[in-house]
This record gives structure tokens, sequence and C-alpha cells, in this order.
């Protein structure tokens, strides 16, 4: 039996059948915005949207986002990227496009703390999150049934500390080469060098302080002992330095003495569950460019 | 088949099988936390936490919340509370002990929005919400089968213009003489006077706006037209008058001209979650007391 | 004898003399960007910065603001507005372009209560505020010996309700046709529509409130009687409405019961004069457009 | 000249000539709120405000403060003092009372940034900080005329590398045996132990980071390296440890990918302010109990 919250809820995104999103980083130099909304006009493009960001107008990075319509954007689309590959090379562009309607596939890692998956497959629901959650993949056995109730696959593979590397096998070969983005909600096994060169800037981690505070194992004991009066959470990309990818979101609440550390853990999960929310779905709606170890989010 | 998340977890809340907690209000003057913190003293007590305010010392009303432990509190309590009556009359002060041990019993009111109610189990599920959910009661059936899949007991009771007082004589008969207080978890109907008398002070509201900001219906719709650059949402006691009733807790968050009324919304549906968590939580551990139309929270 | 704080202090502001903004509002349609983009590029101008913004993509409002860098602007600038009229009628737009060189010049008006003219004077003077503080209007003395010690004339015009029209009148003509925008710095007096004509969307006003809760006279009496959890404050443009312009700015800080209305006031201030002190940045760096009663900030 | 700004305003502060506050740390056990409570009624003591803290009700440590009215204060409290040791004896408390009416002095140090100075001076001024200013002393000549200007004695110490210890005596020697407690508003020379053993607990610092993100020079330019998405400020005892005192408190604002090191540093600015003023405020008011390295704020 399946026990699925709201399906009677209509989904809350309008279907945009003929949108995307284009993703651009360069250098900077004039003339970058007029070719690139001159090209997009004369292919019959509708801007919606359009922010830009240069790190530093002498000499600098350049970012820009554009959100488009374009009729019978399916069809036109392969014509639309091969001519767009000439304006790129001429400002030496890294850039992508993706159409919305396209969803994103979600791979969640999750170990025993479940508050970070039960938000996510809770706005998953909702409608709030535009994406498929594809699979939970975990450590632990102890969420399948919850998971399985709501129809998503649920992959348990034990990790040891002998094993690790078959461990990552498995996992790569269950994730196959369809998912987009990994999130790791509250996983608590470090993800191998190996592992995350296949997702660069495409793995999610859920870290329990605001960092740069409290790198590393239990921050929240960690805040108790060095007295701090604000807690926070921090989203970022995994790279290989432990806790150091670029930062994608932070939030944080004013804590007292009177919180001993299993009331900061309490008051944390809300902060942490809510901080991945909004950086999953900054990274699923095309919103975060990142530049050496630091995020552009528009 | 019920579907339990995390029933691995053991309970959050260490059990303070001893523990007590009194909450005093009486007219200011001289002598009053002398007098408790000795008679406590006297009668084996101790008190682990002690909170007081004056709302004006000149005069005014004196408050107090006193958490103690009390060696085998179950069979002391009787007589504690029938010597403490005497010190209660000598500074006329209105007052309560409640056991730390005896869960309050909760009844929560829903419609179709069911993101506050989500949350509240969630959070009993994961022992961060020390009470004992006994009853869901809709308007709707639709959360018929998730609240069931829970073991919690959920009554369907369709209210309708012309049928209003009896729906409400059958609430009150669902609730029976067992309900500590009543949780309006987006529930979108208007409690009547008569309904409100019987749980004075125990009907805990959620609306969807930064009180007394937008008051009435569509909260969100009003902020967007009136441009407002916070939104926010507030849990109150209800009273007579609509969306009237002491306040609890508020918070807010930032939004800007591109948030629409559907991302408000969004947006919202996070706020209600955590301000309705609070405000239930602080009331279930005895920390609110009421005088006139404002709170002291503890 | 004139103290002046930090006149050792280089301007924080490095000086953009080739700069230039541009902000645009239209009805959307295809093709807005690329045009006004296109155009700029063809002038020589390189965009340094660019925002935009539709309100509803099927046929609602467009703005859009442009930060460019043009050789020679102040030699070029009114060629190139009076060829961009060509661009902006074919888009019906409302537009304006200013040079970042040239500074606003701000009339501050003041009552007795000196924190939010305090604070505008020290950001001034810490480079922090890009704009020209012409002149103080008050209708109290208090301010004049402490205003002057800057070199900032102070203008003392009483108001009484008698002279009230003659008092606005004599305003109008220490203020000239020179100042740029009218700051209203906790000055108590209502301001007569016809003088809000010469002004439309120019004169700022802090309301010590988060609006639109508790409109009028005494608002932190009024949150202290209605036992609110959060009080904020609000920058917004003057309108015949009292306390009901376009919002510009809010922010807010939580209370508790323990707070008296002196507290309120205390803690108040600090938040009337970081809001104020925003809202008058973004409006001298050209960063708000205004469309009927709400704000676009960019 | 003087330039006093506000010298109109009356005092914010009531005049409490008889009220005073006690601070109470020793270890937990039965019956002390009951003593402390029962010594002050019947000593004619009212208690207006009182507050406790145990850290661990199993054998930790018990932190109280309590605030009352006792006539004839200053002619009372010697012997109120002398017949409290008894009581301070039994349960080994480290404690200690002030008379409200007796003002803290403060030496507040500066070096070239000036808007911490600026702000205490300001809310001094206000009647919201209840304290005297005593005298500034900074390495820099530059706030000489700006501070005299309130009639505050400006105490101008170079300090150089080779004569540090000689710059430390002069600043002692000015100091004197009069001053309750250092600020360092901004003050960028770190402090020998031996400066610090004659204020242990009396040196309030401002860190321009979220400690302990940040430890050391140029945190700004550390956050934006890498790449926080918030930033705050932090007040906090100065010790031998670097930043490593404990913390009295921190905020914090969200800061985007648009703010640079010189926007990242103005944002801060009034973080610093608003953080410091108010430890200063809550250190005055007699509201901080120190413990090995963390503070209980009541």
């Amino acid at each position: 039996m399946e026990v699925h919250v709201n399906q009677h809820r209509v989904n809350a995104h309008t279907v945009h059948a003929d949108r995307a999103r284009m993703l651009i980083s360069c250098p900077d130099g004039p003339g970058i915005v007029a070719a690139v909304s001159r090209f997009l006009h004369e292919h019959g493009a509708n801007i919606v949207q359009s922010d830009q960001y240069t790190m530093d107008p002498e000499g600098g990075m350049f970012f820009m986002r554009v959100e488009f319509d374009l009729p019978q954007l399916e069809a036109s689309l392969p014509k639309l990227e091969q001519d767009f590959s000439t304006v790129a090379e001429q400002f030496r562009m890294e850039w992508r496009i993706s159409s919305v309607s396209r969803k994103k596939k979600l791979a969640i890692f999750v170990s025993k703390e479940d508050h970070c998956l039960v938000e996510l497959i809770w706005q998953w629901q909702a409608g709030d999150l535009d994406a498929d959650i594809a699979m939970i993949v975990s450590n632990h056995p102890d969420m399948k049934e919850y998971v399985e109730s709501f129809g998503i696959p649920y992959h348990h593979i034990p990790v040891t500390q002998d094993m690790k590397p078959e461990a990552e096998r498995r996992q790569l070969e269950v994730i196959g080469s369809d998912i987009d983005v990994i999130i790791l909600a509250r996983y608590m096994q470090i993800i191998s060098p190996k592992f995350i060169e296949h997702y660069r800037n495409r793995i999610i981690n859920i870290h329990h302080s605001f960092l740069p505070a409290f790198v590393g194992g239990k921050p929240y004991a960690q805040a108790y002992n060095r007295g701090v009066k604000i807690i926070g959470a921090t989203a970022h990309y995994v790279t290989e330095e432990l806790d150091g990818g670029p930062i994608i979101e932070q939030d944080v609440q004013r804590v007292s003495h009177r919180d001993d550390v299993t009331e900061l853990k309490r008051i944390g999960r809300t902060i942490e569950r809510v901080v991945l929310a909004r950086a999953v779905k900054w990274h699923v709606e095309d919103r975060i460019l990142v530049h050496e170890n630091k995020t552009v989010v528009f």
C-alpha cells in the first residue's frame, strides 16, 4: 500500500512547455548582453527574465542567466544551440541551455537523521520542488518503508570502513547515468574524490553549522562549547576539501545560554531543512553559477 | 497498514517523572518570590528553573513560572496543592501546577492546506513535540488516509453555512472532555463564541500574516497588493474578535517585488509551520501566561 | 568653529566620471532588452550592470535598470538621450538617464527626534551616502548648532496649525528648484497634497512601525498594546494617503513581553535609522522604480 | 566650543535611587533561590526582577541575577552585604551587589575607524547608555577634536612595535583605578596578557566577523574569499587567546555575491555598531555572568 499526501493537489508550477534557461560564464568585455539579447530576439525568443553580474568591471568574469520563451522549444532548441555556439566562441563562453519542462532527476543520500529527507519529499509533494526524486540511497535500512510508501525506489547500500570503495561502486551503479544532482541530506559518510569527480558541482551537502565555523564532526557540540549566540546551517557543493566547497546558501537562528546541545540540534534541524530545500530549489531552477570556490546565485 | 517514520528513534525528551511546573499570576507586592520559593523548599521541592516578570513595579501584575523536582511527585502533588492554596490566597494568585510526565492532549483542526498538520506530526514523531496528538478533526476528507497511517483518529465533520451549529456540536462531542488544547492548523472556518468559551486560551490559531497587518481573508494577496518587503505569520489564542486574540509568537521573512502571490504563499507556508510549531511547543510546556489580550512567554 | 568627523577619510566611493544609470518602465513586449542593449552597444557604451523585471509576462509592465560606462559621458550624454527617444517611443517607455558623478541633492526635514538625522549625517561623512546634504529644515531650533557644525545650512521654520500653509510656502521657498529628494527623518508634521505634488515619489518618510500595521500616531504604544512579538519600521514614498505610499524598505526586530513602550522606542530607533538610510541610499543610486502603489528595487 | 547633541533631552532612564542588582554564581543545590529571596525579603528589599539559570541540574553551576529596591539603599547596603556573606558562604557563592544609581565608568579605546565610537557617544547622549564615558584612549590623534567637543578627555598614546610595553604603561596610568570597563571600539592593537589581567572580564572587544569564523586580521576579505552568504560581528570579553574570549553578543546580515569587500565593510559597520552597543549596555546593567569561556546573559 502506498500512502500519498496531497495527491489531490494540482501542481503549483504552471507548465511552461516552451520556456528555457541559459547560463553563461565568460571573461567580461563590451557587447556581451547586446550580443546575447540580440541573438535571442532574432531567433524569435522572448526574454522573460535576465540577470547578470560582473565580478569586477575591469577584466573580471561575467555571469548571466536568461529565461526565455521560444515557440516550439523542443523542436527549435537543437538549432538554437548550434547557432549560439558562434556567439559563445566569440566571447569564450561556458554556457548551457536547459528546457524548463525537463525536470531534473535527484538522488537523495541519507543516513539515520530523516528531517532533511522528509522536508524534501514534503516540498516535492506540495509542488514546491519542481524536480523528480528518482531514488533514495542510504547506508541504513531505516527509511525504506517510509520512502517506498511514496513510490520512490530505496537503495540500501551499507558502508563500512573496509568496503567503502565497493559501496561507492554500487552507489554509482544504482545512480546510473541519468541523475542530474545528488543531495546529501544529512548523509554522514565522506565522499571520495573519485566519486566527486563524476558529479563536479552537482553534489549538494547540508552542513549543520554556519561555515566556515565548526568544520567537521559534531558542530552543535562545538557551537555549544564556544558559546555562540547564533547557530546556522550551510548548503554547499561538495569538493575534495571537507566542508570547504562553494557555499550556496546559509541561514541562522538566535540561541541563548539556556540552549543545551540537544536543544541546539532541535533548533538546527529546522534551519538545516529550510537551507537545504532552498539550495536544491535554486539548483534545479538553474539559478547557480560556480566560479572557483564561490557561487553566483541569481 | 501503518507507516511510522522514526519509530526507532528514542524519545528526545528525558522522562522527568518527578518534575512539575507551577504558573502564577497575581497583583504584584513584596515577598511573593520569597514566599513561593520558601514554600517549595520547605516541601522538599528543588527549583530547577524559575522565571518571573512584573508588568509594572508599582501596582502592576506579577507573573511567575517555576519548574521544580519533587520526590514521588504523583503521590505528593495533591498535598502540595492543598498546602499551597494558603499561600495563593494571601497573594490573591491565579495558579496551577502540572506534572511534566502527564502529556497534554491535542486535537488538531485542519481544512485542505496540510503543511501545518504535516509539520506538527513530523515534530511529534521526531520527539520534538512532547504531547499526545489525540485526534484530527477536519471539514474535508482529504487527509484521512495520511493521518490514519500514523494511528491517529481522523474525524471528518463537514461544515456548511446552514449546519454550522450542528457541526460544532459534533466537534465538541468527538473532542469530549479529555482534550487540553485545540490547534487550528490552517482550519478555515470561524469558531463560534460559544465554542471558544469552552476552550478559553486553549485554542491556538495560525494566521498567515504578520498581525495586526492583514486581518481576515487572503492575507498574502493583501500583502502583495500593499507591496510589503517582509511577510510573516502569527500564532495566537482564539478570541471572539477575528484574528484579534493574544499573540503567542510571530516570525517573518524578507520578500521582494519578484515574489508574486503564489511565491508569497510558498514562502509563507514555511513561516506558518515554524511559528505554529513553536507556539504549540510553548503551550504544552506551560510557558505561556495570558493577561488581558497579551501573553507572557517564559 | 566647525567640527568635522572623519575629514581624513578618503571618499569610499570611487569616482566613476563616465558612468550613468538608465531607468525604464514600459508595457512588456518582445525585444526590449535586445533593443536597449544593442542601442547602448552601438553608441559605445559598456553595460556594467543590468537588471530587469516583468510584473507579469502576459501583458504586464516591464522595468529595467542599466548601469553603463560611456567614454566622455558629460559631452556624449545629450546626443545619447536624443537618439534614445526613438527607441523609447517605439516601446512607449518612461525613462531617464542620470550621471553617477552628479550627486543628488537632499533636503532633510526633522523635528525633535534626532537619531535618523544623526545617522544620515554620519553615513554621509563616512562616505557611505553618495549624495549632497544640501540643507536641514526643521520646525524646531534644537538641532541648529549641531547641523551647522558640519557646514550644513539649517532652516528653522516653525509650523503651527494656523500657519501651516504659510510654513509650507516658506519651506518650498528655501528648498528652491535644486533639491532632488526630500527626506522626512522623523518629521512629525503632515505634508499637504499640494506640497507632495511638487515632489511626487521624491519624498521619503520613515514610519516607526511595520506598515500597514499601526498607521498613524504612537505606533510603539499601539504595538505594545497589541502585544506583538516583533516590531519594525518602514521607509516609503509620501502620498496623499497617510502612511499609505509605496513601501521602499522595511526591517524588524524581535521583542518580548519584557519590553515596555520606552524600550520599544529605544529598539525601534535603531531599526528606523537603518531602514531610512537604506532607502535613501537606494534612491540616490537610482535603484527604485515606482509603479502605482508599489516599488521595484533593483 | 563644545557641540552637544541633545542636551535638551531628559535622561531616558528614570533614576532608581534605591535600586540594586545582585549577581551570584555558585555550585547548584537545593534551596538557593529560597535562601536568597528570603534573605532579601527579611531585609526589607522588594524583588523587582529575578533571573536564574542552572547549567545542568545534576551538579552543575547555578547563576542568578536579582534586581531589588531597598529603602535608603546607600545607607543600608553595607549592612546588607555584610549579612549576606553568611548566606554566600553556605552556598559557596561568588557574588556582588551594585547600586543602579552609581553609573559605571567607561574608557573607550579607538584607532582610526570611528563608527563604533560615534555610536556609543550617540547612545550615551540619547540617554540609551546608562554609564559615564570617562575618557577616550587612542593610538591616533584623529578623533581628538570630535571627542573633546563633547567634553570627554581624549588621550592620544601612540603605539609602535618597539614601545608597546611603554604605551600600555601609559594607558594604565591614564586609566587610573577608577574605570569599570574598557571598550575596544575597533582598537586595532593587541592587548598584552599583563594588561588583560588588570581587567579580567572587563575588556569588551568588537570583532568584525561572526566568530569563530574569520579569527584574526581582515575578516571581511576572508568572508569575501570564502563566499559566505551572511556576515556578522561579535562582541566578546578579551582573553589571552586572540578573538577567543567569552562571546557576549553576535548579530548577522545577509549578503550576496554582488557585495564586494568594500560593501561588506560598509554593511558590517552597522552590525558592529549595534552589536557592540548591546554588549556594553548589558555589561553596565550587570546582565552578564562569565563562567569559564562562556557568558550567561540575563
